[in-house]
């Protein structure tokens, strides 16, 4: 029998707001000193907030992208779906473009299609509806998943986690914060850390303030730091989410998970990845075919506008790694969680 | 047969001044930007521009700490050198508590002691030769262990370094740096990627601004990214310095250094430890037993003066961690070399 669990209750941010004519989008780049969201009026207004990190995270990439086709579709003539999509096709290719390691977002925008494509006059309704099934079903799914994934950790556990997974990076409650967020309210979870995450500073900027927002104690460390803080026994267990899985388990996330793994097992921390299946790629074998977005190396010249390394210094700045299924413990989706992860597994759980 | 080297090509700075009457630090808060030296005329100057880093690595804070001492003995009217170190040993004291973590400190205070205690009437001038002496020795330190440390270096090979260890972190060329700086200069290297280096970013600011200013490529990247670095190939060993290394060959260094090691081994990148036999502490017997300093939690609100979480975030700012013996592939100081370190083997080149 299960308790009754008030998610709303540590759950207070929505970095997503559609008006019915807009899309509102809570800059992070300005989090957290300004609450202020960036008003889009069309799609490709939405791809350069993508783009420029002002929406992030892979579910919240996904729901913006479906909202962006919706604002395409204000340019659009068309007296059935098929012939809506053929004229919405560039303005989502531009969105697609927008990040390239995200699948959530290609998987968004081909829900969106495959949905306005079989649809009659209607088709600005179904369109509509789907968007909005989106970002509904992402909440629906991070809160069951955070009480999945909370299930596998000990009372009294320590939690490390890695740039923000939080409700600003989904339509709500969060993947790996999710998880977090479960296991806070349910006792299990006592002291709970987060990375800074360099460069744009996820875990620092937006992580602590989310959880602060929501009443749960967090601790801000250093990247570099996180391997001596295993060392002192105040973790348990490495919670992230995921920008892409692949169909052997290998996880792509933000630049650092993959060292995190490697300490963890290390450490015999343990390491879960917390994502919705709309992450799961099964039709990419492994991370070796992933293709890791390398942002401009302006980004490590500074934090911010606030440079800290002088003129003409070459700087590499992968936006992601790729941790191996055999560095993970659990994958946690809405759909069940796939422990030890291999292909076998994945299949299981996610094949056809 | 040695081919001649030329050291002060690839070296063209130096952090420390003495002048006759005053000690003049590189104020390396204000590097890359500005380079200003700090003139102190006390001891207690010194003492303060080594706790807040305004000179910094280890055998550079050694070297300011003997020059402080001298500083002292300005307020000192003694008839020898026993009377003079009863009135220094206030000054000494405080200078020595300036930084828990840097044995150099330490060694370089009882060496000022040691010499001045035996001396007569001439104690000034027996002082200011040992000043003067372990600044020459650790530059010279620095050249020896420079040339030892490369020979371990197959050509065509990557680097990863960690903080700075250049010649602004010790009296010049440079510990790990300085092995970088042989090992560019012989062909052994070919491609140098410095690590950024939260809180204080000592790598950003310094490591790859000093390089650059010696005409050696160096590329930056973030801390977190060094895992995806060592998978993609390119580096074949990591090279960092030391705060403080034990007698089975534990080393206490700049926050993650561990971490690094960690990866370094998981991908079978080769570690080097570079630092002067002052740094050895033989009556330590294991990194278990090392304080490792704990700096104010508001260097991790920001970067310098820049602020980056909201107000009332809680963080956890270890300065240094302790990496074992069995993770370091080779200790190289001005004494020799000692592979794959342990008690027997750190033993015979630094026993009694």
């Amino acid at each position: 029998m299960e308790t009754a669990f008030d998610y709303a209750r540590y759950d207070r941010i929505r970095p997503i707001r559609w008006t019915g004519a807009t899309l509102e989008l809570l800059d992070q780049r300005r989090l957290p000193f300004e609450q202020e969201y960036l008003v889009c009026t069309s799609s490709d207004e939405v791809a350069a907030a993508i783009h420029a990190l002002a929406v992030r995270g892979a579910p919240a990439i996904g729901i913006s992208a479906a909202w962006g086709v919706v604002l395409a579709a204000n340019e659009v003539e068309a007296g059935n779906g098929a012939d809506a999509v053929r004229q919405l096709e560039p303005a989502m290719q531009r969105l697609n473009a927008a990040r390239p390691t995200a699948v959530n977002l290609a998987w968004a925008l081909a829900r969106m299609r495959a949905a306005i494509s079989v649809a009659g006059g209607d088709w600005r309704e179904v369109m509509l509806h789907q968007a909005q099934a989106i970002a509904e079903e992402d909440l629906a799914a991070n809160r069951h998943m955070g009480r999945l994934g909370a299930g596998l950790i000990a009372p009294g556990s320590g939690i490390l986690t890695h740039c923000n997974t939080g409700s600003l990076a989904t339509a709500g409650f969060g993947t790996a914060l999710g998880v977090i967020r479960a296991g806070v309210v349910e006792g299990r979870i006592n002291k709970v850390f987060a990375d800074e995450t360099r460069p744009w500073m996820q875990g620092a900027r937006l992580t602590v303030w989310e959880l602060q927002q929501d009443g749960i104690d967090a601790t801000l460390i250093a990247d570099a730091a996180a391997a001596h803080l295993m060392k002192t026994g105040a973790v348990q267990w490495v919670i992230v989410g995921a920008d892409r899985i692949c169909a052997n388990g290998d996880t792509a996330n933000k630049i650092g998970t993959y060292q995190l793994a490697i300490a963890a097992r290390h450490h015999g921390v343990k390491f879960m990845v917390v994502a919705p299946s709309s992450t799961v790629d099964m039709d990419m074998a492994s991370g070796e075919a992933i293709e890791i977005e390398e942002r401009d190396q302006a980004e490590m010249h500074g934090i911010g506008s606030v440079r800290t390394v002088a003129e003409g210094i070459t700087a590499w700045n992968p936006v992601f790694d790729v941790t191996p299924a055999g560095l993970i413990d659990a994958i946690v989706t809405e759909k069940g969680i796939v422990e030890r992860p291999d292909s076998a597994r994945m299949q299981a759980l996610f094949g056809p």
